[in-house]
């Protein structure tokens, strides 16, 4: 979810250091273009021409922007990535939504960029779904942890709380397009816990073992 | 909120019938050109085509692909258009949240095409806020009889509970692109409804004549 952000983080070394080196300054560069740009205006020359490195060297690797883009959706995944644990789901929730509403606030957003470019490529579409779908699993501990805190019942339905939680900050800041409010993490946040601790996102069918740990 | 689907009907006969007549088609055409080619392939020249009207009578009145696109969007506000009354916060929401399942899921939607606009178009952008601001505020009459009723605190802040009904919703369906749901209108709304019940949505200050009516 939030950190699409995390994007903008240069991948970890890997074997072969100037092969990584080449990944992070080609994909900071794309970002870059990205947020100042847009989409539209987006090549592989002009990227070249801003990471310092050989068109001919990007073209090999990425192809053309379709790659560069899915590689830049690949980076922002970080399976390292932890949801905050503040010991209440109120608190968790709060915290999830603070990362979100500075990713999207942020000058030259690149989780703002990234949604943007979703609505041009289905291929972008397709990899900014895969990400979310892995930021939401990666959440859902913090909604398991509140099942076994005792805080919300067991057969609460993690995702939908989280969606819950998260979707009037999105809402509010992608499509209606306000202006941020730094309230509104904790009002949303509090709202989809005091839901969830009514019982509101019980699933229909409770899970055999709900507390399958996480 | 919900009817940006309603552009879809032509607008009400006027004084000068051909004109009314030659603007529905004009509006038509733009819908039609956007939901099956995209922005990307939006001219005048295919507009007019489209709705067989010559094209210098398009040209003079819209002036080029944003003026249509403008008027797509003030022909989508409409000021007859009354919220749900169900007599009860939790029906009222949930017949809300189907309207814009409907609207977003619809084939060949309009509404997801002007949000998909949106995001290319600076004029589009702030015509579909103006839009939206205009849907939530007739919507929150949902809430002041709610207030009315008791069935949540009179310092409820209404656009807050419209948000967070109606956020997961386009959230799941525009953002994360997961396949419509039949449950979802109703137990987000359910969820948002408990909330305001349980005073999660109170303003911080309460205003001093909540009940103030309609």
């Amino acid at each position: 979810m939030t950190p699409v952000t995390e994007t903008a983080a240069p991948p970890r070394p890997r074997p072969g250091g100037r092969t990584a080196r080449i990944r992070a300054q080609v994909l900071a560069a794309v970002e870059a273009e990205l947020t100042e740009h847009g989409y539209d205006a987006l090549t592989v020359d002009t990227v070249a021409a801003r990471a310092g490195v050989h068109r001919t060297t990007v073209y090999r690797r990425w192809r053309d922007v379709g790659g560069l883009i899915a590689d830049v959706f690949a980076a922002a995944s970080d399976l390292d990535w932890h949801p905050p644990d503040t010991g209440a789901l109120r608190g968790d929730l709060t915290a999830l939504n603070r990362e979100i509403q500075d990713s999207l606030t942020e000058k030259s957003s690149i989780a703002m960029a990234l949604i943007a470019v979703s609505f041009r490529s289905e291929d972008a579409a397709r990899a900014l779904r895969q990400l979310w779908e892995e930021r939401y699993t990666q959440c859902e501990i913090v909604v398991r942890r509140a099942i076994e805190r005792g805080e919300v019942p067991a057969d609460t339905d993690t995702r939908a709380v989280l969606v819950a939680a998260t979707a009037p900050v999105y809402h509010r800041l992608v499509l209606l397009r306000t202006p941020a409010d730094a309230g509104l993490p904790e009002r949303t946040a509090a709202a989809a816990a005091l839901a969830a601790q009514g019982g509101a996102f019980r699933s229909t069918e409770a899970e055999s073992d709900p507390a399958d740990g996480p």
